[in-house]
């Protein structure tokens, strides 16, 4: 065999090279360069979303429909399919970027729970999974012989209240203890760690070192890991680290993911991909925030079940496989280390429980946030990421289910859907004379459009009529807006002269007829929870939506085009990115932990494929804001003046 | 500096070679050989107990009066203080010798409990510490979508009885199960550890393998180690074998021991010592068994307080020092493979609980298996190893203490006193004429005389008047037994001819002063504990006795020399070696498990060193029986017959 040939590939505007043997794609020279460049299909050249310019050299690309005659002549090329054959230079435009460092993931204070409110709503008692107590004992004389080890034990008994036999400390521990015990003369800090009726010396240090005792909580979403410092002394969120999920390389969504993971045995090198990831984050936030990483004993990890299957280097084939199961739902707490992770040697990662393969922890950790264990009447607690994970129930019973709506709300399978970072018009007007008007996240020139842009567009596209209830474009408008190009229709929200990329905003027929199958794949999962208890939808009591929508969710706008159920909007809140809040909440309080773990056992799992009505009920809330308008009579009435 | 030069050694009769450096003594290079040389006194040149022929060449020893001029003539030397100058050959004399297989550790069914009896009299539920289970599952369907780990907890949870949050399983176990449980077509077997309120899933087997489960209990004792091979399933003991203590070349005691590896930094190589002994016994065992090294799940260690921080490798440093801690009395459980000892890599070690310093998890896991916690009247029990451990108590109430008796009844500290291995004599007779019978273990030529030998000989040189109660020889008894060498009278027990060793066999006054004061040392310290109670000799129900005396006591004469109180003999029994049936009982119950960790924290330690009344009991009971007759009645009247 021949060895193959390598060239360099220069990538702007990261100026950074990397050498790759012929043949491979361009997307792959991205991959082993570590820049991420948006790919939603995972590399199958079907998406169109990572197009790149070929700015020096030439690849070989096959003819794609992807790829407009325009773009054609400014040399864009689909990264994914782009055969390198000689050295090249590779510009990756703006809308193909995923930017590192902008992503939103504290709501605004407004319209979302702040994290005060929310501890104070939850009401868990202080106590973390992980403490640190100064413990001051006696020292022995020749009438109290008490054992070095069996003193300390029976110290912190009386200090927390547990019986002897729950206390284990490991050799390593008890080898130290002598010397530590005296160092501190008999006064020592120890760390403790819940894990099930255990409670662990993680740790023994001399003298008063209770003050230094941080946690990390962490939500790992399919797109963005939300990595959170916490104060577990004093319950207080130090500093936050929003990245990309670098195992978007493998897939953009968690399916393609495991198929990757499969077919490549890529199972151990996506594990180490996340956990690096987390590192990441949490050195960027030691190093901000001058925190010593011996001093950060404890992990709290949130996420869909996927994405806790590959932190843990779990078997996540028989999640897509009919009966669809995970590996694991419930978890033993470990020492992080064991996995990579970089704190405290002795610290304990503890995963939140999932409910099945596509009910994952985000869901539990979330209902935990927001208490759904306590409500007393029926309520209804919607998250959607990838999947919409919906759970209707109180404090005497949940039920569940998973409504693939697909990703489009977190902008992708949208033209120029982004998710909600600097750039994305996150809220949008249009007036009755077609004119639009917009706020953008960080008030610079638009990007694209994120989840609360995209369901305020829906939503005054079809209050001005530019769309009829089918979606459909109303030709016969009067505005310039509504344009035809290669065979479809689409409205121009921003010209090109104000946007921050190369072309137009806009919102095509095939993006709204996305949007439309999303939130109508939602919708018709509500009804069925709701009918299914024998409820309507009056019997709600309160509606929390959750999800990376943006910093602001128009609620009425989810009313508006058929999301959410017709109540009154005062019923109904936005909650934010409950799956971080409920893990910040189990870091800080066992009663949490145990809390998500109550709500992950009690929740009764609905399949919906399986289920013939759930293809009727999406069929009919194909429609804005559905087919039978007596379920949405206010917007009946809305769209009637 | 120039380098050493090195010589050199010839050991027989075991035919080993090594090569050593000037400078080093016969003692290092037998160490270095790894040939056990006996020497109580640790390498201080004081207790003459390492004396070695030097058959070729010459060594640097300065004079001792330690060795006899008759000795001297015949080379011998103290292997400690011997400096090798030039190359050698050693003989290392039969008295000198540890034999390494022939050591007895099974008690004579007729005069001590046998296992069966004892396991039936304890009444302990079979339950083991580690147990393997044969589950079967059904399979997942669509209306069943437990996930893989959580149906197997499940199926746990039902079988065992156990609430689902205290099993847990590591990361290591969850990984493999999809496909464990597939291969098994949902009939697996678990393999489940104790671990304090946890109950670990410490591996999973496709099909049913739970017949296979095998354990380890073993005694660490100061002298010897007794390791024994259980089938967990059926309770059996499978097979045993007992090998002297490496670590004797660190000093006879423990307390040499502990001297050694402070001065020297020698706890690692200390514990690789013992680490090694264990490992051979259990290589031994399986060999000879067929049984796999993986099919052993668990080990149980009992041994005095000294022996298990070696074996944990903990500092012993405070159990020597005022106030005499030890660093730890109660171990949690943890992986076997963390020492390096070789079994089921995830195999458990226990071990046992101790009460201080010098009550030891031997005492505990004796008291457990003759079940002192189940006793209505206050029941005395004595172990006697190096150290009296007694404790005496019922159901109610248990105190206990040590007497620092020293190791005369397991032969040190007596010219002729050997442990109770082949060819010590272990029954004596001395007839009105003088004359002497006796039996050997193993119907060979005596060697030595073992710890039920020397309590025989004391009671029949008092009963024929050869000593009196002082215990000093009666110069004027017509025998030619009794001599006069080098200023000390002694009793040829067996004559030169008779035995296999190069001298006569016999007793020395100082042999006598000091098993004298040693079972002095017990009995001031059982009156003592009794009369702290309020209690008198009266009140015990029961005196059960253990220890390393044989494998046959004759418990009259333990009165007749005053070391046990004046009961009747209905009222005592000789149970051998408790320590050890307690470690076999906890590795297959849960229940006995428990019952030794209950005795220790029920056991109230008293201190006798500070005890001014014990000085005066020990004054007193240095005499045959006692100074004080009334408290023998029974041996007044027998002594005046």
């Amino acid at each position: 065999m021949s060895e193959n040939r390598t060239y360099k590939i220069h990538f702007l505007p990261n100026d950074t090279f990397v050498e790759i043997e012929e043949g491979n794609t361009v997307l792959d020279a991205a991959h082993k360069a570590s820049i991420y460049v948006n790919s939603i299909c995972g590399g199958d050249g079907v998406c169109g979303k990572c197009k790149v310019i070929l700015s020096k050299g030439t690849a070989d690309a096959p003819p794609t429909s992807l790829i407009s005659g325009e773009e054609a002549e400014k040399d864009y090329v689909l990264a994914c399919e782009a055969k390198i054959v000689e050295d090249l230079q590779i510009l990756i435009p703006q809308e193909t970027r995923l930017e590192g460092k902008k992503i939103l993931y504290d709501q605004n204070e407004q319209h979302s729970l702040t994290w005060a409110a929310a501890v104070n709503k939850a009401e868990f008692k202080h106590n973390p999974l992980v403490k640190k107590i100064f413990l001051t004992m006696e020292a022995p004389t020749m009438d109290d012989t008490v054992a070095d080890h069996d003193r300390l034990c029976q110290a912190i008994m009386m200090d927390q209240g547990v019986e002897l036999n729950t206390i284990q400390t490991s050799i390593t521990i008890v080898k130290k203890l002598p010397e530590i015990l005296r160092q501190g003369n008999w006064s020592v800090t120890a760390t403790l760690a819940r894990r099930g009726p255990v409670l662990e010396v993680v740790e023994v240090q001399a003298g008063d070192t209770s003050k230094s005792n941080f946690g990390i909580a962490i939500d790992i979403g399919t797109t963005t890991v939300v990595t959170c410092l916490m104060d577990l002394g004093s319950s207080k969120v130090v500093d936050s680290e929003a990245i990309y999920n670098s195992q978007m390389k493998f897939g953009e969504d968690y399916i393609q993911r495991i198929i990757y993971a499969i077919q490549n045995s890529a199972l151990d090198e996506m594990q180490r991909s996340i956990v690096s990831d987390i590192n990441k984050s949490v050195l960027a936030l030691v190093e901000r925030q001058g925190v010593e990483l011996k001093n950060i004993t404890s992990v709290v990890c949130a996420g869909n079940t996927a994405m806790i299957h590959f932190l843990l280097c779990l078997d996540p084939e028989n999640i897509r496989k009919e009966p669809y199961l995970p590996t694991a739902n419930v978890i033993s707490p470990f020492r992080a280390s064991q996995i990579g992770i970089e704190i405290n040697p002795r610290g304990i990662l503890y995963a939140l429980p999932s409910v099945g393969a596509y009910v994952g922890a985000d869901l539990t950790s979330g209902a935990a946030a927001i208490r759904l264990d306590k409500e007393e009447f029926p309520c209804l607690f919607i998250d959607i990421g990838t999947n919409g994970e919906i759970v209707l129930g109180n404090r005497d019973w949940m039920v569940c289910c998973s409504a693939s709506a697909g990703p489009a709300f977190e902008g992708s399978g949208v033209l120029h859907g982004m998710r909600a970072s600097e750039g994305a018009v996150e809220i949008i007007h249009i007036t009755k004379d077609y004119e639009v008007s917009y706020t953008t996240i960080g008030n610079v020139k638009p990007k694209g459009v994120c989840g609360s842009g995209l369901l305020d567009c829906i939503a005054e596209l079809l209050r001005r009529g530019i769309i009829d209830r089918s979606g459909k474009f109303q030709k016969d408008i009067k505005s310039g807006r509504l344009r035809k190009k290669e065979d479809e229709y689409e409205f121009v929200l921003i010209e090109k002269s104000e946007t921050g990329i190369d072309s137009d905003i806009v919102i095509t027929q095939a993006d709204i007829a996305n949007l439309v199958r999303s939130k109508g794949a939602i919708y018709a999962a509500i009804s069925i929870l709701i009918e299914s208890m024998g409820l309507s939808v009056d019997d709600l009591h309160c509606i929390y939506l959750a999800g990376g929508f943006g910093n602001y969710l128009n609620v009425r706008n989810a009313i508006t085009i058929g999301m959410l159920p017709d109540l009154p909007t005062s019923r109904i809140q936005f909650v934010g990115n409950t799956s971080l809040v409920g893990a910040k909440m189990a870091s800080i309080s066992e009663e949490a932990f145990e809390t998500v773990h109550k709500i992950a056992s009690q929740m009764t799992y609905f399949d919906l494929m399986g289920n013939p009505k759930y293809m009727e009920g999406f069929m009919s809330a194909n429609f804005l804001p559905h087919t039978n308008l007596n379920e949405f009579p206010s917007v009946a009435e809305e769209l009637s003046n």
